[in-house]
């Protein structure tokens, strides 16, 4: 049995014999498939059983991942009276005077709530804001980590733009902003279009402008690596929910050649187009495919020097990136399974993507919103603007000075990452005034 | 100069002499009006100027109280992986599919939301919700140093109660219970309502229920000094709003002899009321001032056996006291100017009571609120019956066995009050059914 549990490439990591003789192990997996291998050689051991199973990810998520910290002690009655009434009240007077005075005096300047309604969570959908929880608590845990933030997860039970406008609206005096997270397409283009309509605090949708900065900042340092320029780039998106038409926006603003969009139904075109058609289509159909290009995924890879993938596993055939330009780009970001595994990819292929990180070249949120947020929380802005957005992205590709096929991007993990994002969003948002005294 | 400050009270921390031969005194006030003092004496005196101001309070709530602390590390791609993608999204399909286990596997079992539109803070009224921030965050300060509760400040920018409700019941799926605070009467009864009707999670009005358990707890002690039977006391109710209203309807469910409310217009009586009036004030018409009298806050007192004030600074004059009963009962909780002051009450008042730390027997909302959440969390709660608050207030009054003139109430900082306040309130959680699996 244990040179059969051995093949699985799971790791023993202790074997003891028992008062009767009998042997336990303990035996890591490294993930659910070869917990099943694991299970099935246990299966045909006779006189073997699995005793237990302890799943570390459900473990760790026990009781939650995140908890509030008071900042201040409360031990005696003249700290209660200081923190709490009757002192309290002297402050909370002073800002009813003066409401710029929130800014100083409570957590708001440090804090941003991250608001989903669990309709477009990770690649599981619409699971509901009790299910989306833990993700939203991840996040909590990657902008104080990251940038020190103070984040509030809120997942709201809303069926509605109007229902879940209105909840951010109302809770915005207890934030410095808002970060939307995992809310459906079309629904987010019009949630956030409005809160930044109404509302004096940045709002920013993850999903969409945290993907679209690290895609463009992916694609800044891939061009130079390759020698072409992102003006003379033809660049393929495949998916055009949230994220897509979000990438397809910013690449529009730095000036790319052309720009195909491509879904389910195929290539973007007004021919497909109808009075139905979400604003995410027609956008594409309108800004891009100069060459009013027709068909399908493979028919708009043909000759295009990138394409940046937000669809789903497996979507791109690797035979279809070899009529692709020499150089070309790929960046396969449907996560866990890439739209095209990069063993696969052709050797035309010169630049290979991913969001995993067990391959180079990670394109990772985490790059970007927590130096975004923490740059606008550092002045105190307005809202989010696309020059902030563009901001960030030279930020991070300015920090691999000399990119290569197989680092365009900083890490993850690398040292500063936030912090100079954070300082190009603060001197972005000063320039363009949006900022609060 | 030196001896006018020292005649103020106020306390001269150091006095140090500087290169040029004059001095620098540090000088610590213990409030506005002794600051005031000393900046007068600094006044008078030639050649002395008040150089800065450091206010403790003010400088306390610089950056706000609280902040999230990640109860998680995330520092390489492993931990990332098991904390946020992909493994996360293995925990949030589980919700998905089984959303009771949301309170295994985020933080909703051990958190509340503390809500408040800011329209009745502390003393202070309708301040909104970005000055009402400091209270409430003060309040989940409390929440976790007494209780070991994570309470998100939630202060929102709503007109109406049907606004307020959305708000509540969208946020409901994040959290283990909701703490309404400062939210003006009547408004914050129907609120408390209509969210009790349609969440599946306790709903808890502070102001009310919290004050009502205290004073509730407060009356059972004092009766016992005083040898006298609930069941056999008037007691006077002066201010007929959220906490007035509250303490009312406990002290009927445990059967007070009789009741009297009173408010700006007098004692309530039906004679005085009409279509317009209040519910509040219809209830005390109707549940109590059984020998129907009528007239002004003095007039109820004549003969009562305790009154509860919960109105405003001096609303009491202490010779109307004289007439109440031998060994009366005061609870005069207006703060920080109680509606009668303590060194005022004649000889008859057997027991004294108020809202401040520096006169014995406190009522102190932070006896009840922090082991009632944390007895319903720790059960699961799916609602807040008036069962658990008189077991919360029948533990409370039980933790001072052998009560005094002086010693109505365990003091605020007394170790074991939330955890025997929430002992008693999930075991009548248990007893009513009303928790989950």
């Amino acid at each position: 049995m244990i040179r059969s549990i051995i093949a699985t490439g799971a790791d023993i990591r202790s074997m003891d014999t028992n008062d009767d003789g009998s042997r336990t192990l303990t035996i890591a997996c490294a993930g659910l498939a070869q917990q099943d291998s694991v299970r099935a050689a246990i299966g045909t051991s006779p006189g073997a059983r699995a005793q237990s199973l302890i799943d570390a990810t459900f473990d760790l998520h026990r009781g939650g991942k995140i908890g509030v910290a008071p900042r201040v002690a409360v031990r005696n009655a003249d700290e209660l009276a200081m923190a709490y009434t009757p002192g309290v009240g002297r402050v909370s007077a002073a800002i009813a005077v003066d409401e710029s005075l929130s800014w100083t005096y409570t957590g708001r300047s440090n804090s941003v709530a991250v608001l989903s309604d669990g309709s477009a969570v990770l690649g599981l959908g619409d699971i509901g804001p009790a299910a989306a929880m833990p993700v939203m608590e991840g996040k909590a845990v990657l902008f104080k980590q990251f940038a020190g933030i103070d984040a509030y997860p809120l997942c709201v039970d809303t069926s509605s733009v109007d229902e879940i406008v209105a909840v951010a609206k109302a809770i915005a005096p207890s934030f410095g902003g808002i970060n939307l997270e995992d809310i459906a397409a079309p629904m987010c283009f019009e949630v956030e279009e409005r809160l930044q309509a109404e509302l004096d605090i940045p709002v920013f949708h993850d999903d969409q402008h945290g993907t679209a900065i690290v895609v463009l900042a992916a694609l800044q340092n891939s061009a130079k690596v390759v020698g072409k320029s992102l003006e003379d780039m033809t660049v393929v998106i495949v998916g055009t929910g949230a994220a897509g038409l979000a990438c397809g926006k910013l690449l529009h603003l730095v000036g790319v050649g052309d720009l195909i969009g491509v879904d389910r139904e195929g290539i973007l075109h007004e021919s497909v187009l109808d009075a139905g058609s979400s604003c995410a289509k027609w956008w594409f159909a309108r800004h891009g495919n100069r060459d009013r290009r027709t068909g399908g995924t493979a028919d708009a890879l043909k000759g295009a020097d990138a394409v940046v993938g937000l669809s789903g596993p497996g979507i791109i055939e690797a035979s279809w990136l070899e009529h692709m330009a020499d150089d070309a780009i790929v960046c396969a970001m449907a996560n866990p399974v890439p739209e095209v595994m990069p063993e696969l990819v052709p050797a035309n292929v010169a630049i290979m993507a991913t969001g995993r990180s067990d391959y180079p070249n990670q394109i990772n949120n985490v790059l970007a919103f927590p130096g975004v947020f923490r740059g606008m929380l550092d002045v105190r802005a307005t809202r989010c603007t696309d020059g902030m957005k563009l901001a960030a992205a030279a930020a991070l590709a300015a920090m691999v000075p000399a990119p290569s096929a197989t680092r365009i991007l900083p890490g993850a993990f690398e040292p500063g990452v936030a912090e100079t994002v954070a300082a190009a969003v603060a001197e972005a948002a000063v320039r363009e005034g949006c900022t609060r005294a």
